[in-house]
């Protein structure tokens, strides 16, 4: 069953080894003046800012930098508004991962906008205009390359807040899988679960189709798969590729388009594990994932298990369903271990004496509680989740 | 692996019960005057038109009735442009099947250009502009609208052509799977085949990934599933909305984005077909498709029959490659044949005397025997393929 929705994801992507190289025609369509924006120099060391640099000689560059991960409101959207208005720049290219592309995404939107920027992060105000954005992506994780969404954190209010607008799009998204050769294991896998996350947020919803069911299971698939290649040998282009590919894929809705909606409660809890305590988001996302699915697992949900279980895990389709959701959700905490995530929320520095803080916090910013959700949280079940989690 | 590749489809996609409602704000970015183009006059018999005709009350409308299946250059493509510069048509709005919307996208083309349509169509010309085109799909089958191709047939030199350009791809496609009802079961079934075949031409590639793959068996097992609840029920939401969905995914490149590119080789043989008997496209295709399988079956392919034996039939993982190719090729004779589609190309006015001639125009017209192809045919086995499909 395929309900109604919309879709249109008007970015253009460019995949693969050197696709760079069309960079210079693709910025020219914009503008000259160019605001690049990076994050702690990662790119400098891999030779990627030099590279982009020759490629834009004809162009005028300004410049952000510093951008840090789970980006801040203050100081980085509003000092980068700030160099868009003082140059009257015509696009920004993000270079860098999804922290990156989130802040530019907000700087795009703040840049043309008069007011107070949080009133269009926080969804006071619609904006009206948003600079394009153009973008090379570092990291394979977050799906920001291929949505419009941003997750900007306030730090003066401990809020972290997703803002979805379509003026988000990225115009175009550069991805060769060469420039996350560089990223380490950690990072690697944290972005890995990130993207496994995305799909099981979606997954978990219901009406669903059997197309829908397929593409799910296969993307889960593919990077449970590429990712342990990858952290075994991180020049592997294949697995590389394959991992960029799917990320991509992640936040736009084409993998449950028509689906219901499950309100993503998982990264409900997790922005406010972020705000409170900075820690990596697909860390916090895949040390929630298994307690998230044992709280739950009910007879109305168990049969998304169960599909889980035969299609992407293969277990013998005559378990009994409460023993096949039992293994499915084992499954997945195995796996997340395995690779490298610590699977205790106290091992990231988060501290018990804040989850019932963060549930109230939940509820109030994110409200994981609403009747049409697949699986509705009130404060009692997030607390019982972070506490599994600690 | 993903190879290199760009992608950007640019199309809107309304899908869903009732979604015709945002058809005038969507024209109305376009302009006042349209050029309204169906076919035979069945979207009158089930009120589409009126409602159309209703909606639009504020538009200029402008009609283009008659388009045939296989649609022709002349006159259908030819009356088209000449209606549209004679009336300074701002849009196009196709209603209808992939014919209809076929036929309009060469429109668009045509009336933006002074010389001979036809150079445009068989690719001697580039287009330089194009008119928008909005549809509204009645026929879940060709994917056209949501992709920059279309087939037009020009009957006074036996040519069937795939044309394909950017400004082709529809700015807005409406898709309500309960126009779909009133399909009757042969054209259910050969839409149906038509799409699976469309997923079939890209599975058969080099190189491939896990993710591109899941995504290809999942759009098989959806279509072969849901169109035999269709037959039985035509008016079963859930099996036509994910019929209309997945068909929509046909050729945009979607389903293979960074794989290898086969060169279409049954859509290619087909073209002959209904250039010289003008069959049903899909019917052909089906006919042709077990015929192509086993003509292709090699050590080189064999692990694509492997990987659809497990993956989308669930044979035993233990047989032998080649007993398993065969049992796929058997399985997929089988499904076409279960659906209603007579398996002799005999059986639809195709003569056998005409397999030398047709095979030679294939080579000339559409070059299936090119060196980087997954599996090329020379005139031999062009022939084997048609012989075997009488």
């Amino acid at each position: 069953m395929i309900c109604n929705f919309t879709y249109n994801t008007p970015t253009k992507l460019y995949f693969g080894k050197d696709c760079i190289k069309d960079l210079p025609a693709e910025l020219g369509k914009h503008g000259k003046n160019v605001l690049l924006t990076y994050g702690g120099g990662s790119i400098k060391k891999m030779g990627l800012y030099d590279k982009v640099k020759a490629l834009l000689k004809d162009f005028c560059l300004f410049e952000l930098s510093g951008i840090e991960p789970n980006p801040k409101y203050d100081p980085s959207v509003l000092d980068g508004a700030r160099l868009c208005k003082e140059h009257r720049i015509d696009v920004i290219l993000s270079v860098g991962g999804g922290s990156v592309l989130d802040c530019s995404k907000a700087i795009a939107a703040c840049a043309c906008y008069d007011g107070e920027g949080w009133d269009l992060i926080s969804g006071k105000v619609k904006a009206k205009a948003a600079l394009p954005i153009v973008d090379i992506i570092t990291l394979a994780a977050t799906g920001s390359e291929y949505d419009m969404g941003c997750v900007i954190s306030n730090t003066a209010i401990n809020d972290k807040r997703g803002y979805l607008d379509e003026l988000l799009y990225p115009a175009a998204s550069f991805l060769d899988p060469e420039y996350t050769y560089s990223v380490n294991k950690w990072q690697t896998a944290c972005g890995t679960a990130d993207a496994i996350n995305h799909v099981l947020e979606q997954f978990f919803a219901k009406p669903h189709s059997l197309f829908n069911d397929g593409i799910m299971i296969s993307a889960l698939r593919s990077l449970m798969t590429n990712v342990k290649i990858a952290l075994e040998k991180p020049d592997d282009y294949a697995a590389r590729s394959e991992l960029m590919y799917v990320c991509a894929w992640g936040c736009n809705g084409i993998l449950s388009n028509g689906a219901g909606y499950s309100g993503w409660p998982m990264h409900s809890i997790e922005h406010a594990l972020s705000a409170y305590f900075d820690i990596t988001h697909g860390a916090g996302l895949a040390i929630i994932t298994p307690r998230w699915m044992k709280e739950i697992l009910s007879e109305k949900t168990v049969e998304r298990f169960v599909t889980l279980g035969t299609e992407l895990f293969g277990f013998d389709k005559d378990l009994p369903d409460p023993e096949m959701a039992e293994q499915v959700i084992q499954a997945f905490y195995e796996f997340f271990a395995s690779i490298g995530i610590p699977m205790q929320l106290g091992e990231l520095g988060v501290k018990a004496e804040t989850i019932d803080e963060m549930a109230d916090h939940i509820l109030e910013y994110d409200s994981t509680n609403e009747p049409w959700m697949f699986a509705p949280l009130d404060k009692a079940a997030l607390i019982r989740i972070l506490e599994a989690s600690m």
